[in-house]
Protein backbone atom coordinates (compact mmCIF):
# COMPACT_ATOMS: atom_id res chain seq x y z
CA UNK A 1 0.00 0.00 0.00
CA UNK A 2 1.42 3.57 -1.20
CA UNK A 3 -0.89 6.10 0.85
CA UNK A 4 -0.51 9.22 -1.34
CA UNK A 5 -2.58 12.53 -1.82
CA UNK A 6 -3.62 14.12 -5.29
CA UNK A 7 -4.54 17.58 -5.67
CA UNK A 8 -6.05 18.42 -8.83
CA UNK A 9 -7.40 21.25 -10.27
CA UNK A 10 -10.90 21.57 -8.73
CA UNK A 11 -10.62 21.25 -5.89
CA UNK A 12 -10.89 17.19 -4.74
CA UNK A 13 -8.52 15.74 -3.00
CA UNK A 14 -8.44 11.74 -3.14
CA UNK A 15 -6.50 9.39 -0.75
CA UNK A 16 -4.94 6.79 -3.06
CA UNK A 17 -3.68 3.23 -1.99
CA UNK A 18 -2.75 0.70 -4.43
CA UNK A 19 -3.92 -2.78 -3.30
CA UNK A 20 -3.03 -5.91 -3.96
CA UNK A 21 -6.21 -8.55 -4.77
CA UNK A 22 -5.10 -12.01 -5.73
CA UNK A 23 -8.01 -13.15 -5.74
CA UNK A 24 -8.92 -10.91 -8.54
CA UNK A 25 -5.45 -11.36 -10.29
CA UNK A 26 -5.10 -7.64 -10.67
CA UNK A 27 -3.56 -4.45 -8.00
CA UNK A 28 -5.74 -1.72 -8.30
CA UNK A 29 -5.99 2.06 -7.29
CA UNK A 30 -8.86 3.62 -6.71
CA UNK A 31 -9.38 7.07 -7.23
CA UNK A 32 -12.62 8.71 -5.48
CA UNK A 33 -14.28 11.91 -7.09
CA UNK A 34 -17.65 13.74 -6.22
CA UNK A 35 -19.51 11.37 -8.09
CA UNK A 36 -17.66 8.36 -10.15
CA UNK A 37 -14.67 6.32 -8.97
CA UNK A 38 -11.92 6.05 -11.42
CA UNK A 39 -10.14 2.12 -10.84
CA UNK A 40 -6.40 1.86 -12.18
CA UNK A 41 -5.33 -1.75 -12.62
CA UNK A 42 -2.23 -3.93 -13.20
CA UNK A 43 -1.93 -7.79 -13.67
CA UNK A 44 -0.81 -9.51 -10.47
CA UNK A 45 0.40 -12.79 -10.53
CA UNK A 46 0.23 -15.80 -13.33
CA UNK A 47 -2.85 -15.92 -15.57
CA UNK A 48 -4.23 -12.13 -14.42
CA UNK A 49 -7.69 -11.71 -16.57
CA UNK A 50 -6.41 -8.75 -17.47
CA UNK A 51 -3.18 -9.93 -19.06
CA UNK A 52 -4.54 -10.65 -22.85
CA UNK A 53 -5.89 -7.04 -23.03
CA UNK A 54 -2.71 -5.70 -22.10
CA UNK A 55 -1.54 -7.89 -24.64
CA UNK A 56 -3.74 -6.79 -27.41
CA UNK A 57 -3.64 -2.88 -26.09
CA UNK A 58 0.40 -2.76 -24.97
CA UNK A 59 0.01 1.01 -24.53
CA UNK A 60 -2.92 0.32 -21.79
CA UNK A 61 -6.45 1.77 -22.61
CA UNK A 62 -10.26 1.71 -20.50
CA UNK A 63 -10.69 -1.83 -20.01
CA UNK A 64 -14.24 -1.46 -18.56
CA UNK A 65 -17.27 0.40 -17.04
CA UNK A 66 -18.93 -0.49 -13.78
CA UNK A 67 -22.83 0.70 -12.96
CA UNK A 68 -24.00 0.20 -9.51
CA UNK A 69 -26.99 -1.08 -9.27
CA UNK A 70 -29.85 -1.54 -6.54
CA UNK A 71 -30.26 -5.51 -7.24
CA UNK A 72 -27.85 -7.27 -8.58
CA UNK A 73 -30.34 -10.36 -9.85
CA UNK A 74 -33.11 -7.85 -10.96
CA UNK A 75 -30.59 -6.29 -13.01
CA UNK A 76 -28.75 -9.22 -14.66
CA UNK A 77 -32.77 -10.82 -15.25
CA UNK A 78 -33.93 -7.53 -17.12
CA UNK A 79 -30.91 -7.29 -18.74
CA UNK A 80 -30.83 -10.77 -19.80
CA UNK A 81 -34.54 -9.93 -20.94
CA UNK A 82 -33.53 -7.53 -23.33
CA UNK A 83 -30.61 -9.83 -25.09
CA UNK A 84 -27.45 -8.66 -23.22
CA UNK A 85 -25.38 -12.43 -22.76
CA UNK A 86 -24.09 -12.63 -18.72
CA UNK A 87 -20.21 -13.71 -18.97
CA UNK A 88 -19.40 -16.98 -16.47
CA UNK A 89 -22.29 -18.87 -14.72
CA UNK A 90 -24.51 -15.76 -14.55
CA UNK A 91 -23.96 -15.91 -10.80
CA UNK A 92 -22.68 -12.82 -9.26
CA UNK A 93 -19.23 -12.98 -7.22
CA UNK A 94 -17.26 -10.89 -5.04
CA UNK A 95 -15.47 -8.12 -6.72
CA UNK A 96 -12.51 -5.62 -5.97
CA UNK A 97 -14.93 -3.96 -3.65
CA UNK A 98 -16.22 -7.21 -2.16
CA UNK A 99 -19.26 -6.63 -3.51
CA UNK A 100 -21.02 -9.27 -5.82
CA UNK A 101 -20.57 -8.10 -9.55
CA UNK A 102 -21.39 -10.00 -13.01
CA UNK A 103 -19.81 -8.91 -16.64
CA UNK A 104 -21.61 -8.17 -19.76
CA UNK A 105 -20.51 -9.93 -23.08
CA UNK A 106 -19.03 -6.62 -25.03
CA UNK A 107 -20.52 -7.44 -28.11
CA UNK A 108 -24.03 -7.06 -26.72
CA UNK A 109 -22.60 -3.08 -25.54
CA UNK A 110 -21.07 -2.03 -28.68
CA UNK A 111 -17.27 -3.16 -27.67
CA UNK A 112 -17.70 -2.05 -23.85
CA UNK A 113 -17.05 -4.74 -21.19
CA UNK A 114 -19.54 -4.18 -18.78
CA UNK A 115 -20.20 -4.81 -15.11
CA UNK A 116 -22.84 -4.27 -12.73
CA UNK A 117 -22.06 -4.20 -8.99
CA UNK A 118 -24.69 -4.43 -5.78
CA UNK A 119 -24.73 -1.23 -4.27
CA UNK B 1 -34.15 13.58 -33.80
CA UNK B 2 -35.84 10.65 -32.10
CA UNK B 3 -36.80 11.35 -29.04
CA UNK B 4 -37.25 7.85 -26.74
CA UNK B 5 -37.72 7.25 -22.96
CA UNK B 6 -35.84 4.26 -21.71
CA UNK B 7 -37.19 2.65 -18.34
CA UNK B 8 -33.91 1.27 -16.77
CA UNK B 9 -33.60 -1.09 -13.83
CA UNK B 10 -32.84 0.90 -10.87
CA UNK B 11 -35.39 3.40 -11.09
CA UNK B 12 -33.72 6.49 -13.61
CA UNK B 13 -35.56 7.31 -16.61
CA UNK B 14 -33.49 9.16 -19.42
CA UNK B 15 -34.87 10.98 -22.41
CA UNK B 16 -32.71 9.94 -25.27
CA UNK B 17 -32.32 12.09 -28.41
CA UNK B 18 -29.95 10.92 -31.26
CA UNK B 19 -28.13 15.31 -32.49
CA UNK B 20 -26.28 15.28 -35.55
CA UNK B 21 -23.11 17.79 -35.05
CA UNK B 22 -21.98 18.25 -38.57
CA UNK B 23 -19.41 20.47 -37.42
CA UNK B 24 -17.92 17.68 -34.77
CA UNK B 25 -18.33 15.02 -37.55
CA UNK B 26 -20.22 12.50 -35.32
CA UNK B 27 -24.02 12.24 -34.57
CA UNK B 28 -24.56 11.63 -30.84
CA UNK B 29 -26.85 10.19 -28.02
CA UNK B 30 -26.38 11.57 -24.63
CA UNK B 31 -27.53 9.35 -21.81
CA UNK B 32 -28.41 11.39 -18.58
CA UNK B 33 -27.73 9.49 -15.40
CA UNK B 34 -28.06 11.03 -12.01
CA UNK B 35 -24.30 11.15 -11.50
CA UNK B 36 -22.81 10.58 -14.75
CA UNK B 37 -23.48 11.24 -18.34
CA UNK B 38 -23.16 7.97 -21.03
CA UNK B 39 -22.50 9.67 -24.93
CA UNK B 40 -23.11 7.29 -27.90
CA UNK B 41 -21.03 8.48 -30.97
CA UNK B 42 -21.57 7.33 -34.51
CA UNK B 43 -19.27 9.02 -37.56
CA UNK B 44 -21.50 11.75 -39.15
CA UNK B 45 -20.07 12.22 -42.83
CA UNK B 46 -16.75 12.15 -44.86
CA UNK B 47 -13.80 12.42 -42.73
CA UNK B 48 -15.59 11.91 -39.56
CA UNK B 49 -12.53 12.08 -35.88
CA UNK B 50 -14.45 8.83 -35.09
CA UNK B 51 -13.68 6.70 -38.37
CA UNK B 52 -10.22 5.32 -37.66
CA UNK B 53 -11.32 4.19 -34.33
CA UNK B 54 -13.83 2.47 -35.77
CA UNK B 55 -11.65 1.11 -38.51
CA UNK B 56 -9.10 -0.27 -35.38
CA UNK B 57 -12.25 -1.42 -33.52
CA UNK B 58 -14.72 -2.70 -35.78
CA UNK B 59 -16.85 -3.77 -32.96
CA UNK B 60 -16.98 -0.36 -31.50
CA UNK B 61 -15.65 0.26 -28.23
CA UNK B 62 -14.85 3.09 -25.38
CA UNK B 63 -13.49 6.20 -27.12
CA UNK B 64 -12.72 8.58 -24.12
CA UNK B 65 -13.51 9.81 -21.43
CA UNK B 66 -14.60 13.36 -20.45
CA UNK B 67 -13.79 15.59 -17.01
CA UNK B 68 -15.80 18.66 -16.40
CA UNK B 69 -13.30 21.56 -14.56
CA UNK B 70 -14.41 24.69 -13.27
CA UNK B 71 -11.80 26.36 -14.84
CA UNK B 72 -11.07 25.15 -18.54
CA UNK B 73 -7.37 27.01 -18.83
CA UNK B 74 -6.19 26.38 -15.63
CA UNK B 75 -6.77 22.70 -15.38
CA UNK B 76 -4.77 22.50 -19.10
CA UNK B 77 -1.67 24.66 -17.13
CA UNK B 78 -1.53 22.39 -14.62
CA UNK B 79 -1.95 19.38 -16.78
CA UNK B 80 0.87 20.69 -19.19
CA UNK B 81 2.97 21.28 -16.02
CA UNK B 82 2.96 17.64 -15.21
CA UNK B 83 4.14 16.58 -18.17
CA UNK B 84 0.31 15.51 -20.30
CA UNK B 85 0.34 16.59 -24.10
CA UNK B 86 -2.76 18.66 -25.21
CA UNK B 87 -3.69 17.82 -28.66
CA UNK B 88 -4.33 20.49 -31.48
CA UNK B 89 -3.35 23.61 -30.56
CA UNK B 90 -3.97 23.72 -27.30
CA UNK B 91 -6.89 26.15 -27.45
CA UNK B 92 -10.11 25.15 -25.98
CA UNK B 93 -13.11 24.55 -29.11
CA UNK B 94 -16.65 24.17 -28.81
CA UNK B 95 -17.51 20.38 -28.18
CA UNK B 96 -20.70 18.63 -28.19
CA UNK B 97 -22.44 20.71 -25.33
CA UNK B 98 -21.17 23.78 -26.88
CA UNK B 99 -19.05 24.23 -23.92
CA UNK B 100 -15.07 24.82 -24.05
CA UNK B 101 -13.31 21.48 -24.54
CA UNK B 102 -10.01 20.19 -24.58
CA UNK B 103 -8.15 16.17 -25.40
CA UNK B 104 -5.25 15.21 -24.24
CA UNK B 105 -2.72 12.27 -25.54
CA UNK B 106 -3.39 8.92 -24.57
CA UNK B 107 -0.20 7.97 -24.49
CA UNK B 108 -0.23 9.73 -21.05
CA UNK B 109 -2.84 8.77 -19.12
CA UNK B 110 -2.39 4.52 -19.89
CA UNK B 111 -3.82 4.30 -23.59
CA UNK B 112 -7.14 6.82 -22.70
CA UNK B 113 -8.48 9.55 -24.64
CA UNK B 114 -9.23 12.42 -21.80
CA UNK B 115 -10.85 14.90 -22.67
CA UNK B 116 -11.85 18.07 -20.58
CA UNK B 117 -14.76 20.22 -20.66
CA UNK B 118 -15.71 23.76 -18.55
CA UNK B 119 -18.57 23.31 -16.70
Amino acid sequence: MTPRKIDAQGGFTAAVMSVCQPDHGVTTVFITLPNTKIELIEPLGEGSPIAKFLERNPDGGMHHVCYEVEDIRAARNALKAAGARVLGDGEPRNGAHGKPVLFLHPKDFSGTLVEIEQR
